[in-house]
């Protein structure tokens, strides 16, 4: 699922540009207290055309230190942040504990992610453990208005907007990082473009900086080059990693979102069906255990050994994809490898199977081999593609092999809760560490963290008692 | 799941006709292969208001005998119905087996169901093993106008439309029954109108019926009535009740739309959630194994011993709702009972517990005890409401309480075609049975069926073999 | 699992014999809380040769109105008592609710059971109730020589050892039956010897019976045929077909049996494993489900159109026994039919495939088609037999085909439990039943049974609680 | 599962020797081809007491290169390891696709590991790629005498019997490596106790080994406390935290020998029944699965927090052993801490509770703490002890808190075939490796090896195919 975090990367940014749009047309809902849904913002058909460069806007206190679509909407943000905070319950229980040693005062954070209710209780969070901080966004489209003026109704410095220009983009980092007496000590960022302003701008600031906490692939990935070319000098931690991180946004969410993802689109029935799985990671571990006990008839292509082995010793019969492809009715692909389904396959699939990636960016499924005249394409409804065989055939692609899960589906609050609990305590953890314990590289977050760090980790447990820390709302108290 | 059924009480008719018309307003797609989406209707914005009944139309055959909304539409609603054919194997497989034999060769079969891509299929299997037919809708708002207008141009008299009045309804009904030179011999019916209108204005015509055939509860419950009052003078069969469609419209279709009607009103996550199933009939061990699946922790409700006897060797938890009413993240009704859910069990229930109903009707839970003074509503999105303690407590309603499956899902096109293949052997029985075989009485489909018959059941296998008769897709020919 | 019922059939006798004897011989353990182990009898060495009938014992009350092996063992017997009302919860809990109304005082119980610690808590209970009991064992080999003593011990009288000649079995019934000054009045049987006595013998007495009990499939039958014949007399209650009983006796005990008898025999590992379940009746669903969950690839083969849509659509790919008897690792049986696994089919299985039998006697796999003498047969194990054919291909044959569940498995006391409640109630429905409501007939129990009857269904409910009743360990009171 | 590797600690030997003295009463079977059975052997009951040191024994071949209890056992043994090798078609397929290219050609392999079947079908697989072996017993016990005179009848030189003095035991190792003209360039051990005596012993020819492959915890430790105090001068592999060993001795092994265990000893049902499992690592998750698809209602005790959110999302109640320890049936530990289920706990359980443990050594359940004048033991059957309180309850405490799956299981063929496998890949890989590839360190085997290697991973698939290779019988050609 790294297609959010490459996004800034100019070769890949028009195609970008041009999922997102699709993405905002599907028809969403308003406000869920349980998902992000990154397109929605029910008051958006605003006529408002004016930039809010040009806006002068300030809030309730008076403070005009930020800069949102508009300020009025703060209101709807506010009940939308509230539904968040209930299904954000380890996050919750750490504002509660930690608040009252306040291990993140003094702590200067400046912060570069997507702008929604989930976001905003982050925030809300760092600030109710002793921080400043400044945000804008990592994405030119997902910023939901409302909740950026929530936050800036509360005093929180922001600076984004759903739809901003590139330059309106740097504009908005440049604004929470260039202020005239304060100067960041913490950097929380997805994707790594706020890291690189500073580090290209600022450099003086960024040898102050005391830790980056980076959550995207790709931010990691420059983190990483950075600290080999011997250039990071600020220790970082890499919360994309984290296996909370990567057990959620896998196997939990796709245990659930594959089923989701497919009904949306097709409304078929999964019970006795077959279908065939490439790949048995976590993608596969969660989309396999899904459609199993829904009934379905579930085989696995699978090249690594041990997931290989895994597959088989919980049940499944391990095939090549060329045996079956005649008789499934859903291919489904994650493996994160290229063209896993080809044409040679889609030419043999038989009639109406529905074809899907779960995996890897748009590349697991050869969508392009499917462009030729001879073939005829029917979008039947959206993200729903028939291609039509000269005989008739045909088969359901969905998304045009696009991610089913974020295409399709959404992604809930919990699954959000459990990176931004982990951002938080990255956060705490580098701003307290002593001298010395965090060198110039990057790290991934320690189980056990140090002493006198008010909740040590999202679900550990106080010392004395053998139950869990509430990671989920089984531990609310009632 | 008898909502439908009774639409046509008349106490009840304002009541559903609101439904109906919310359930018009929710975003659906346009065609789907998979399901059967009454609402859906993508050139029903046509400006057109003349009533078909004043029209002029006749189809490239140069037939006029049909009355449909637009019979150029045909060509949209005819792919439609190929689109279904994939999704109802054991009616393509009926067909294919039985039309060398024509079982039906001679029978004069008038119908009353919804008009829908499904229906469709049905009705020219029917053709296809000789019977003549007529139709007319069931129901005023569920047709779809373009399988309508297929039907008609392929020359099968349809009389129905989509947002018929009363009058309409009957009139349509009337000129299938109602035809110089043309005289039904065979009932197919659901709701039992056509049969009602039949034996009450042509009391003659009704005792040269060969046959009834009859789906729904209403329908069969009023057959029943018949029976008793000595008045039934034709045999009838009750497909209602067959286990096919038993297991089919309740576990096997809750199985999956309990986890697709919560997922696309809140995005929720199941996984670690707590949740409460009340009734362990075949509706909540649908439920329950689903959410179990999910990896939801679920409790039973159950007073009926048998039912709690197998939840608990199940694997759930039995329990009093008052017990763990505090602590769930869920409750869903399943018990076919009046108010499960008491006021009392809202008061307690946690913040943003949602609660929603899988059973009978709107019945399982108080919603009028919600509407009071003190208690705040708000409408989030379409079949979703927040009632607002004065606390601040907010629990999630569903639907009103009304059936989640029907009104936030939607039935598989492979659900419906369990029913249309029953609905077609019992026709083919009750018209090939030899005198005396059936009674004037009410009948369930019998497992073996009359020698001579081609197929005996839908899913029977050939005498030599020991393979079943094809289902589902597994065994669809490569 | 009938086989147990058929054994006094003439023709049979031998046959169940040598099986009988071959089962003695299992090593087994002596005193289990959770089974019944009919064979087992830790003080058994003895070598006291005197048949009983010919020993004067006493009581140590002084009665002498019984007769068992040795009265001595009673205090071995009684702690398996004790030990088996432990896993007994619904009969201890009905003891306890009825005692106060004593709804069998009155009642003179004559009974003909297998003499085990779980039939010693069911007489005991038929006691607290308020009846007097006289018992004979229906099999001449499974009698528990300490229970019977424990029996006799605290005052019943009990006629039965293991190990019983033809002439002692039936001397054992008459001695229940024909006593001075004592004439039953309901009887309870377990193969339908006990009634064929009286019927035959006192045909006076057996017309004064209120109600006969009787649990076994051949007794059962026996009932419908008197019944048929116009000859009964007196009300039969059928507990065979209870659904609790079917459900327990297949479903569940089957899925646990299964993986025991498998294991016990075999010490394979069942993950990854192929299997075909010929069968999806309630016994072949629990082996599925059961060897689904141990992470075996299950395949079913099923004739029955309903059952093969349920496989279907829990997930099992369906197929012909043909289709994939080369590349199964294991056969398992459970269709009631013959010849399902024949000598063609034994031909082709793969090197160290393993073939057993959970359905019907013994008749299910060919086992006399191996009989030839190009094949070898070596005894590796009790109960386990390699076949080995001439190019050194082995198949391994369990219980020589006979069923696997009975032979290299046990039955779980509560398994046993659930049957003892039903006969219970089934007693205490009969014998206070008014009169008129049951005829000369056979009837099943009934859901909710006579006003007045204090526990009206093992697992029922007080009236005002929607918590069932205990059937279960969930609901023992801490 | 570390016991056995602590077998040769001074301190501990009385105690496992005890251990191992109570395992072989268990009443085994005496071939199975799909298990380890260490203390089965079928001709053992000879009265012959000459040591096998004191014996003149030739093979066929006329060799007397070897030490057993009796070469004439030979047959027997043969047949055991043929049917070991139906159940390890891993290592199967890599004798087939390595032998033509012999890469262990030149090998000199000596080795000290359990001798049993399963290590014969390795011993021939080592030398079908080319090796020379010769072998020793890392146990004294734990020799089955038929296959050690199998091997030694083939051309082994085998030193190992059953019941070895301590003298012996170093004698065999002895044999095995002080050989004229002979010189081992690689080990193969368990325990580590080869491996010590050459370091001690043999300095010299220590330092010419070219590797040492380790596969118990004890035998791994002792490696890396060598190779930290600079002593290690041969590089090792560390078998026993491969993953498919982690897997496979726990996961998977665990997820059936825990029903098997708990059936073996008790005979209870599990459905309906409620569980606590005390910890959720591999051998927790393996057990809470089994659980829960027999229909126990399962809890979990977790401390470490990702453990406790994986418990939470598979759907277990997580909660402290105190909320629950009156009403659960069963009590399982797999921590791996000590005192986990303590005198407390133990007073608080009900009535005919069961206590065992699955995790480490004898320490979870403080059964020292039972040992107490008030309570009495009853042995009731091997391996399962009642503990009865003074007011009457008891507790059925199984094999004395030492391993379920040790005291009460099997260890399946296929289990141990895939440690097999990994040992000889570690051997092939070391062997081949080019020079200065690994250091004097210890290392976990690679998932890719060194070019040439024939088969680089015993799961692993050739470059062209999509299709793993053969790692269980899936893939067994027809």
């Amino acid at each position: 699922p790294e297609v959010v975090d490459s996004r800034r990367k100019r070769s890949q940014l028009k195609k970008d540009m041009e999922w997102h749009l699709k993405m905002l047309l599907l028809p969403r809902r308003n406000v869920s207290p349980f998902s992000h849904s990154p397109a929605a913002s029910y008051t958006d058909s605003s006529d408002d055309e004016t930039s809010p460069r040009d806006k002068q806007q300030k809030n309730s206190k008076g403070s005009s230190d930020f800069c949102v679509k508009n300020i009025k909407q703060a209101e709807f943000g506010r009940r939308e942040i509230e539904i968040a905070e209930q299904e954000m319950p380890a996050l919750m229980a750490l504002r509660k504990r930690a608040q009252g040693e306040k291990p993140l005062a003094g702590a200067k954070i400046v912060g570069c992610t997507h702008i929604t209710a989930q976001t905003a209780v982050l925030m809300e969070t760092l600030g109710a453990l002793g921080a400043q901080c400044r945000w804008a966004a990592c994405n030119i489209y997902s910023t939901l208005n409302e909740v950026a003026a929530a936050l800036a109704e509360s005093g929180f410095p922001v600076f984004a907007w759903k739809g901003e220009s590139e330059d309106d983009f740097w504009w908005c980092i440049d604004r929470c990082v260039n202020v005239e007496g304060w100067q960041p000590n913490m950097i929380l960022d997805d994707g790594g473009d706020l890291t690189h302003w500073i580090y290209k701008k600022y450099p003086n600031m960024f040898k102050k900086i005391k830790g980056i906490v980076e959550e995207s692939v790709t931010g990691v990935h420059r983190l990483y080059q950075l600290s080999k070319a011997g250039k990071l000098c600020v220790p970082a931690m890499n919360v994309n990693d984290s296996v909370t991180k990567q057990k959620f946004d896998n196997l939990y969410c796709c245990r659930e979102s594959i089923l989701d993802g497919l009904k949306r689109t097709t409304d078929m029935m999964f019970g006795g069906k077959q279908v065939v799985v490439c790949g048995y990671g976590e993608v596969g571990k969660g989309c396999c255990a899904a459609l199993k006990a829904m009934g379905s008839i579930v085989y696995v292509t699978e090249i690594d050994p041990i997931c290989a082995l895994q597959a088989c010793m919980d049940g499944f019969r391990l095939v090549k994809l060329n045996e079956v492809i005649r008789q499934v009715d859903i291919v489904i692909t994650c493996t994160g490898n290229k063209n896993v389904v080809t044409r040679e396959h889609l030419d043999r699939m038989k009639n109406s199977c529905i074809v899907c990636n779960m995996g890897h960016s748009n590349t697991e499924i050869d969508v392009a081999s499917l462009r030729t005249p001879e073939l005829t394409w029917e979008r039947v409804r959206s993200q729903v593609d028939h291609v039509i065989w000269p005989d008739g055939k045909r088969i359901v692609l969905l998304a045009e092999g696009r991610l089913l899960n974020l295409s399709c589906s959404t992604v809930p609050t919990f699954v959000l809760s459990i990176t931004a609990t982990t951002q938080a305590l990255a956060l705490i953890e580098l701003y307290n560490a002593p001298e010395g314990r965090y060198k110039q590289d990057v790290y991934l977050l320690p189980k056990k963290m140090g002493k006198g760090i008010p909740s040590p980790w999202p679900y550990a447990r106080p010392q004395e008692s053998s139950l869990p820390f509430p990671c989920c709302s089984q531990w609310t108290p009632l």
